[in-house]
């Protein structure tokens, strides 16, 4: 059977930015725009030019795409022709090869919110297309609120649809403007919008995640019979966002119908950078990924469960739709009260232990794990301090230095010219080689501002490493979290911190203490330790 | 026409935990239980008595509730009779009114996991229901893998459902177990089991959303007729998590086919707790609260986009699926100041606080949160230090003493045993009535622990407010949270204190700082100086 061909329209770079809290620079569009096309998105929605500076500059600024760039804009205004539209010519002067024009559908929107009459805006869509088609354009029609619309007044929403069909619109697309259309319902109304006879092959589908159904409802479209989807990277955009084409693609390239029928730009070499795209675009927008994310989430091969665990490790289709590898993500088994010997084997030969069945050190590690469990410790979220554990007990850690004592303070007081100033101080004692340094660091940074006692301390203890310096200096904290939790009868601090270095590896420790700077201190001496460790630092 | 009655199912406690990084303590257990209860939600799935201590201590300690309480376990296993296996016993003894067991429905899990033949499998699956019923409990089988199963050898399978059908199973729970089936799937083999005789009023669905269609899969199969639909808050679970009950809800008690056909436990004034109940689950968890969660999230009816924003001006209908109040949550349009005003009258008048429309503290006060949420703070879960800082504003907040100064040390070091101990002192300077009051205190409790540099800052502070004493000695600190956040360019620290009193009154506060102690002590004298405001205290 030949293959029908689905085509992926991508408008993190419109939409996407109508995200609160995001706001991309030219630079961050052009290395979003190259790493859309990198992997085979067909249509590229680059902004509205001539709506703000930064979308201007970067339609000046863009990069060569084998991906179809497409500039934003809405239909002409009633009362000028769409030659002497100066929004609109803001639009074509971005010189892109496709033009994606919005436009009502919705007849109380026409009436209430443009105020002019059903015919007029059925001629603004007209001749709005007549222009993108006459200027040598591909033409899309996004018909806003085509499925509120289409239930309030379905005869209108479709005059509206076949009006830019007859004017050349290469795709009209359907767009859930407000989100809230169930996918049951999208699949009828498509279904309809087709039978009043415009081919599925020139429809296209724009939904929002208001109900948690965006993902649902554009499948739902898709199987209806349209052959192009509109979504986000991630599922950004406005309010709950749009369709998330990081979770779209998977499913329409590995799951049926979609895989057996339909053909997309994306190869399985492609689909392999998936999650890898996802955390870029998390990296842009400084974001912590979400863990739980469909196919690319840290969580979502990760087995906790007793049951599920020990039965991947015979077979991994026993608990997973899918091979985490053909999306680029991986399997993790965490360490956990609920886990037994065999995920600990399995756990401690995914970090590069090999342990024999029998070894006697197994039951050790694990009741060493559920007591400090019970202490507060979280060994979950802490992957490096549960390899050091391990080690310690396997007799494959070696001790790379001590930490004698430490004394940290902390001064708030007034400065000389009366304003309320922090100074932190830490004091480190450390025995390396047999021989004892004392480093002192207090906790401003280069701007004069006091960045806090676990800053002081973290500079006093890597400052006088000596022979480990090296290995050290490309470290850094990127995430720090704290809880207050039940250790034994009374309550503890954990803190958990996140280290990165300049590899791009990224790794988590824990401490734990009923003083804050204990456990910090304690999550980061692991931190270092665990450093030393992978980069085979040689104990002096 | 009679509504047919839909029943709700949340397992939060049990699948919910496994999440990836939650741990539930029993006290968490209770108030989720007791939260969950409120709202109105049919089965509360406790966890699985006998598997952990946590899960037997919770059973034992469980609340009373007008939901009905459900133990999770699984079928009996082959060779022994139900009453003589432990592992059942164990979730039997817990003594729930409900007892809910998994078990195999697909073939190659029978024959490869558990290694036992079919028939094995079947009598299983019949004898456990059996038993249930016989102890007298309402009898739930969790058909696991039963989609996947289906697809490989449906007759297999209806058979395993109709084993536990006709030993009296009340409800028969259609487990989607590796969240990989879609959701036309869904609909479709639904149907075929209620073809094939179970009718939907015992049929349950359980869905995970390895593809982002959990609650689309949910809905799906309500449609084809199960009428028990199982969840999590805030989608917790396994991977990328369980259906997620806080956007099931709404959409099935606003949105039809299911508003007019369906009715649940859950009242319209339920309803509008549900963004206050997604958000307290995150609280207990430590988490950020999704943004872009549906209904519930912060920017759920967010508008960004300008043309967007000046419509919902006009009728917030033109952008807005339904209102926001409905659920409990506000629509928020960013820069726009009127909406702001009135927002901030209305809180302000929750606290007593009557402002008059045109009072100018209004924009400054609104100008005031967006200058420190830039700076990291975050007033939406620290009500007591935005009271502070509106009566400041408005000139309601009288000066009860100032802090001129504090020193903390917190040194660790071997004691005279050769132990590793850890000490902290804290020197604080206030002034108070025109008086210079100097303290000083360790962070010793009395079984002689350190409790770290918070707990002594906190004693030196209160331990010479003089006229102040005795309306601050009845208070303790209760939780503690700690994020790293962005401050302008920076990452800072936010501390969340929550306080509690004699009179059981809880308050929270909030201090951001670079410095993790400075942030603390902040929190710490918003904390103090909210308490005297309320207990109405007069500066001296």
């Amino acid at each position: 059977m030949t293959k029908q061909r689905l085509y992926l329209y991508d408008t993190t770079l419109r939409d996407g930015q109508q995200t609160a809290g995001v706001q991309f620079s030219v630079p961050e569009k052009i290395e979003i725009a190259q790493a859309l096309d990198g992997i085979g998105i067909d249509y590229i929605e680059g902004g509205w030019p001539g709506a703000n500076p930064t979308d201007s500059d970067f339609f000046d600024a863009r990069p060569q795409t084998r991906a179809t760039f497409t500039a934003f804009g809405m239909t002409k205004r009633a009362g000028r022709s769409a030659g002497n539209d100066d929004v609109l010519a803001g639009v074509m002067n971005a010189n892109t090869p496709a033009v994606c024009l919005v436009g009502k559908t919705h007849d109380f929107h026409v009436t209430a919110a443009l105020g002019i009459t059903l015919d007029e805006n059925l001629e603004n869509i007209r001749a709005s297309v007549a222009h993108m088609v006459a200027q040598g354009r591909e033409a899309l029609f996004d018909a806003e609120h085509f499925f509120d619309g289409y239930k309030a007044n379905p005869d209108y929403t479709l005059q509206c649809c076949q009006a830019a069909h007859k004017a050349g619109a290469r795709w009209i697309v359907l767009c859930d403007t407000n989100g809230g259309t169930l996918p049951a319902e999208i699949a009828q109304i498509v279904g309809a919008v087709i039978a009043a006879g415009i081919p599925g092959d020139h429809l296209g589908i724009h939904c929002h995640d208001d109900t948690g159904n965006a993902v649902a409802g554009s499948l739902a479209a898709i199987e209806a019979g349209v052959r192009q989807v509109q979504g986000t990277l991630n599922g950004l955009g406005e309010r709950c966002g749009n369709a998330n084409l990081i979770s779209l693609i998977p499913t329409l390239l590995l799951k049926d119908p979609y895989a057996s029928t339909l053909e997309t730009g994306i190869s399985a070499e492609a689909l392999a950078g998936l999650t890898k795209l996802s955390r870029k675009l998390d990296d842009i927008l400084n974001r912590v990924p979400l863990r739980s994310a469909p196919y690319v989430g840290a969580s979502a091969f990760t087995h906790k469960a007793g049951l599920h665990a020990s039965a991947i490790l015979k077979d991994p289709s026993t608990y997973e739709h899918i091979d985490p590898a053909v999306v680029g993500n991986t399997r993790l088994i965490p360490m956990s009260n609920q886990a037994g010997q065999s995920n600990l084997r399995a756990r401690l030969k995914s970090m590069g232990i090999e342990v024999a069945r029998d070894n006697p050190a197994l039951p050790r590690i694990l009741n060493l794990i559920k007591e400090r469990e019970d202490q507060g410790y979280a060994y979950d979220g802490a992957q490096a301090s549960f390899e050091l554990l391990a080690r310690a007990e396997l007799g494959q850690l070696p001790q790379f230095f001590e930490v004698k004592r430490y004394k940290v303070t902390v001064e708030r007081r007034k400065n000389r010219y009366d304003k309320m100033i922090s100074i932190s101080e830490a004091v480190v004692v450390v025995k390396v080689a047999g021989q004892k340094m004392l480093s002192v660091s207090e906790s401003m940074d280069d701007q004069g501002h006091d960045r806090g006692p676990v800053n002081a301390l973290s500079k006093a203890l890597s400052k006088d490493l000596g022979p480990y310096q090296s290995y050290i200096d490309d470290m850094k904290l990127v995430d720090f979290r704290v809880r207050i939790t039940q250790g034994g009868t009374e309550a503890v601090t954990r803190v958990i911190i996140d280290s990165e270095d300049g590899a791009g590896r990224r790794w988590s420790t824990v401490g734990v203490s009923p003083n804050i700077v204990d456990a910090s201190f304690e999550a980061l001496l692991d931190a270092m330790i665990w450093k030393l460790l992978r980069d085979g630092a040689q104990p002096a």
